[in-house]
C-alpha cells in the first residue's frame, strides 16, 4: 500500500517527468489522488491541470503521451518522480523537448535549443 | 532581468536539484524570492524550509552543500532546475544519495540503494 502526503501542500504534490533513457528533465506538473491513481493504473502520466482544474492526461490533445517506465517517491512521500518515454519527442506545449529551455546566463534568460514541433499545428482546432 | 512567478503557488515555487554530471535527480525543495536571490548570488543552493519556516542553505548543518553549476527555468516561469555538484555524495537527510530512493513496485514501495552516510553521525549536536 502506498500512501502519499497530499495534505501538506493542500491536495496537490509535484511530479517530475524525466526521460527514462537520457535522464533529461522534461517537465514538472502536479498530481492529486485521482491523477496519481490514474497514472498507476494506465501507466500514462496523468496530472491535475491547475489552470483548467481538471484531470490532465498528458498528450491527450497533442498525442505526446508519456509512457511511465518507473516511479520513484521521495523521502517525505510528497514528491513523485516519473521516468517516462516521451512520445513525439517533446514534452512542452511550446514545442520544446523539455519545459526547462530557459537558461540563466549573466542575469538574464537565454533560450536553449529549438522547438521540435510547431504548437500552432499541434494544438489547432 | 529575471522575473519568476512566485504568486501562482502562494509565494513558493519548486526547485529540482539534479546532479550536473550524471543527470540523477537528487531532491526537490521550495524557494521564495529571498532564497532564489541567495542562490543566484552565492551559487550555493538555498531553499525555503517549509517545516522550519526559514531560509535553508542546503548543507549548512551536514556540510553537504550543493554548488550550482547551471540554472534552468521552465516555460511558465514557476519551476526552477538547478544542476549541482553535490558535496559529500548525498543530498538526502536520510543519508541516501537521492531523496528519491523509494521505487514503486507491485503496488508497494521498495528501498533502492543504501545510505551513503549515517544521519545520526552527521546531524548529531
Amino acid at each position: 500500500m502506498i500512501t502519499l502526503d497530499f495534505e501538506k501542500t493542500g491536495g496537490l504534490i509535484p511530479a517530475i517527468a524525466q526521460d527514462y533513457k537520457t535522464g533529461e528533465i522534461l517537465m514538472l506538473a502536479y498530481m492529486n489522488p485521482e491523477s496519481w491513481e490514474a497514472t498507476l493504473s494506465t501507466r500514462k502520466a496523468t496530472y491535475w491541470s491547475r489552470s483548467r482544474q481538471e484531470l490532465w492526461v498528458k498528450g491527450a490533445t497533442s498525442g505526446n503521451v508519456q509512457h511511465v517506465k518507473e516511479i520513484r517517491i521521495d523521502c517525505d512521500d510528497d514528491t513523485i518522480l516519473l521516468k517516462v518515454e516521451q512520445v513525439g519527442g517533446a514534452a512542452c506545449h511550446t514545442g520544446h523537448r523539455s519545459c526547462f529551455f530557459k537558461k540563466v546566463e549573466n542575469g538574464d534568460l537565454k533560450i536553449v535549443g529549438k522547438p521540435v514541433f510547431d504548437p500552432k499545428e499541434v494544438y489547432k482546432k
